[in-house]
């Protein structure tokens, strides 16, 4: 065959060089990799390499295709219309798509959702659903496919069928410092999501510190290239970039989360989950043709979230896979650690800044994360937050809540997590949680929801 | 330990931001991966993001150090003086050593000369010296001793004992394309060098297209790297740069070298050999205080070359090496292989080049290199040239004889190599094999010799 005539050590040093690499030597590199004929030495270098010189949208595309074809591709042809998913490139407190996914089901959309596990100190949806007593996030497709027909949504992990390229290189890019290199994470993102069978995503771009994309720039940057490879692959899609400084809402932890998500589909108004609920969701009802105009669509999520039909749309979706639906009216059966420590307030003032990266590495310390994708986690675990940025503060005042499995490692990261926060006299300028869409290679203003 | 306390993935991070590492971070990646502890993976990482971001003169010193640390360091104590080696940065054709060590060693200087195995295009002394019936190349250190204290001379091949760290390395770089980076260059051949025992190291580093280096801007810097981390870690060293377009002589493959080199000792003038060796020993009784001035140094050099006394000492470095020394008087006995196959002119005109580098990959293909450290070597195989570049040739006239281990492999490379030999109109420019000696960062030039 031709393709034994590749070398893996010459792409590497073509790669090395600047050089844009062919369709077939990218083809080559995923599918040797894959099967373990190119031994993980090899593919890590090639991968710094890459995070190097980087990737055009050719070999982008190319790289997507490969990984696309290294597994097998859900077709779904049983689900009538456009099916929609949300990808967040993952954030600390990022519960949005417990709430988003029942509020975008509940007006008629389609979503076939693929979720991931926390690893490092971003959480894991699949983790936050699972503190749900029963709860299965692990079906088989013929039973993700008839939830999602009967339901509308219907949220699984990645089975090993799926893009088995990415687990091979996500393996070694995590070990590597080579996660945070778009034409990677475009790869990884678009082949997961093609291969699953959804037809358009809404992209939910960190920015921020708590982040793997560290400012708006960055943000920027990848949105762009998810955008063009996507067009190239018939992917329908759209890019919004968000802010990730302070964690999303006022928790962080699983049940913690669950119990949040709970709250503000039953009507609690928590400033940014709410903004960015509707955001991603207005976005994610124009893609899927079930709304026409932005403010339309606004207008059937408000709706539906307000008049409970959001809730009872997790509820279906909770009993559908297998969890025990009587949580959504008693959020007390979600177990929540007993050893609890409050952080005060060291003096008066206004809540400046809480480090979301710092609070996220709080939460593995708890126990709520991994820092290996082989480590046990205990749901119960986490921090509220009783103030976020900007709030004013008294002395002494309580700001957050630790909820830890000992009282001795609730008053480490008590400790730590009071180190986090910092008050300043001067109240912070208020910063909406939406950057904005990306179109046309520029960032573009989205008006409130 | 504190040393437990590194993460893999955190120091790769830092020298992918540009960072210089610490002595205890280099250190600790140096022994853990040669003891196996951190996977191989992970240090092509970190070989490759090093190969992009480099290292400063004090992380290089960290990193020769942490290698010289990872095995046994030789003292050679009952060899009185200063210990001189020599070491090329390899090429094709490159038996210098052949004539330069036995050369002198025969005006006085003890020269414990470690040398490698030919890989990829470029040949090794040790194969060469191995095409000598009954030469050993493997003695243990304390024979190594005797010979070099009683000859002035021996030529061995690393030990597993000194620095290990080199062959756990090298071999990662070698196929992850990462071999041609300066600081991972100087830490490799200094920390074998100083393990090794020697106390004054001659530098050949060869430049142009059929080296690692190619050009002299290019080899000036891995010069003035080497010079700058020698001089911190007390090893006196001077750094020649040396062109490498053409082939060094006129043989190339092991037992031909072998015969050229005892030509060359015994009076037969080859102009790039005997410029070669004469500049680097003269380098050589400098650096070992056999001489005080380059002049003295030269005649002592050609008074030895001219009267025998290099030949006769390279007879005895063979007999105390266990080899057959008729070879001396009888190069018939090494063994030459019978299908020969000559390349001519297609055109009258002038050998304008010979490109070095094809010609090392030809020699492979006949069998007389390696392409992975494991294979089997011919050592009767090889290319004579009649003619080198400058040289004025008639149509038809033959340039050069290709000895293969059958016709057929004759028959391939021969036009192999005729397509590796261009022959033009005009006399191209005579350039000398010396490009000059690397002092405070510039290029000196070095009179003739």
């Amino acid at each position: 065959m031709a393709e034994s005539s590749f070398s893996a050590v010459d792409i590497i040093a073509r790669k090395q060089s600047g050089a844009a690499l062919t369709p077939e030597e990218i083809a080559w590199w995923v599918k040797g990799a894959t099967r373990g004929e190119i031994p993980d030495y090899q593919t890590s270098a090639f991968l710094m390499a890459v995070f190097f010189r980087g990737m055009n949208v050719k070999e982008t595309r190319y790289l997507t295709s490969a990984m696309i074809d290294s597994g097998r591709r859900l077709r779904l042809g049983t689900i009538n219309g456009i099916k929609v998913d949300k990808h967040s490139t993952g954030g600390v407190g990022d519960k949005i798509s417990l709430i988003l996914g029942p509020l975008v089901a509940s007006v008629g959309a389609h979503i076939p959702m693929i979720s991931g596990r926390g690893l490092g100190h971003t959480g894991g949806t699949l983790d936050k659903l699972e503190s749900i007593p029963g709860f299965r996030t692990g079906l088989k497709v013929r039973a993700f496919e008839g939830v999602v027909r009967k339901v509308g949504i219907a949220i699984i992990g990645q089975t090993d069928e799926i893009a088995p390229a990415d687990r091979k290189f996500y393996a070694i890019r995590d070990v590597t410092s080579t996660v945070r290199c778009p034409p990677l994470m475009v790869g990884s993102i678009l082949s997961k999501k093609i291969a699953s069978g959804a037809d358009a995503v809404v992209f939910d771009i960190k920015c921020g510190e708590g982040a793997f994309m560290r400012n708006a720039r960055e943000g920027k940057n990848l949105a762009g290239l998810l955008i063009k490879v996507a067009s190239t692959l018939a992917l329908k899609v759209s890019a919004v970039l968000t802010r990730m400084e302070e964690p999303l809402g006022t928790c962080v932890g699983n049940a913690l989360e669950v119990r949040e998500s709970i709250e503000v589909l039953k009507g609690r108004f928590v400033e940014d989950l709410v903004d960015l609920s509707l955001t991603l969701g207005a976005e994610m009802l124009l893609l899927s043709g079930r709304a026409r105009k932005r403010d339309e669509a606004l207008r059937l999520l408000r709706t539906a979230l307000l008049g409970g039909k959001a809730l009872q749309k997790f509820r279906e979706m909770v009993e559908a896979q297998g969890g025990d639906p009587r949580v959504v009216d008693d959020p007390g059966r979600l177990r929540v650690a007993g050893h609890t420590r409050t952080v005060k307030a060291s003096k008066a003032g206004f809540v400046a800044d809480i480090d979301a990266l710092e609070v996220g590495k709080i939460a593995v310390a708890l126990g709520a994360g991994r820092t290996r994708a082989e480590e046990d986690i205990d749901h119960s675990v986490g921090i509220e937050f009783l103030k976020k940025k900007g709030h004013r503060v008294a002395e002494g005042e309580p700001i957050a809540v630790v909820y830890a499995a000992s009282a001795a490692r609730g008053r480490r990261c008590a400790a730590l997590l009071a180190d986090a926060i910092r008050i300043a006299v001067r109240k912070p300028e208020p910063k909406r949680v939406i950057i904005g869409r990306v179109s046309s290679g520029r960032i573009e203003e989205l008006p409130p929801v």
